[in-house]
């Protein structure tokens, strides 16, 4: 999977809500109501991540989640990035 | 709750395995088989937490998972943070 340029990456990420291109990866930060509202959505964002067979560099203090998507072996963003972030972005809203 | 000093927390560490005095917080890292493992592990930690009303600062990525234990309203190292360093270490070890 080849990694996409920086200016598709820019055009792109229009299309997701709250997501920037920071060091290399796609980020974003989310505020839950406490700590098992944000492992909740962990844990369904962690099924997707499975079943996309891609994974997240994530860190989480209390109701807090920062997320960041890059693509280890093609070593930049690439499209599972970006179709992972969109399903993120669903789940999310759903709460 | 009261900090406890440095002294106090080195001496309590040699009862742990793993954990380190870091940046004024107890952490560790552990690397599990893939993400499925890494996160079924999280799930029951995150479990211990929310009984123990206490959470960590922890990331995680892909197989590997990185957990920090400090007090934020005691703006230090209690005896909650070696509690629940002590059941997480019981959880891994069941594993």
């Amino acid at each position: 999977m080849s990694t996409l340029s920086k200016e598709e990456i820019e055009r792109r990420l229009e299309q997701l809500d709250g997501w920037e291109y920071v060091d290399g990866a796609l980020e974003t930060s989310f505020e839950f109501k406490d700590f098992k509202d944000a492992f909740s959505v962990m844990t369904r964002i962690a099924f997707e991540c499975e079943a996309q067979n891609h994974h997240p560099d994530w860190s989480n203090v209390y109701n807090s989640l920062n997320i960041r998507l890059n693509t280890h072996d093609a070593n930049g963003v690439t499209e599972k990035d970006f179709k992972l972030a969109k399903s993120i972005e669903e789940i999310i809203e759903s709460e």
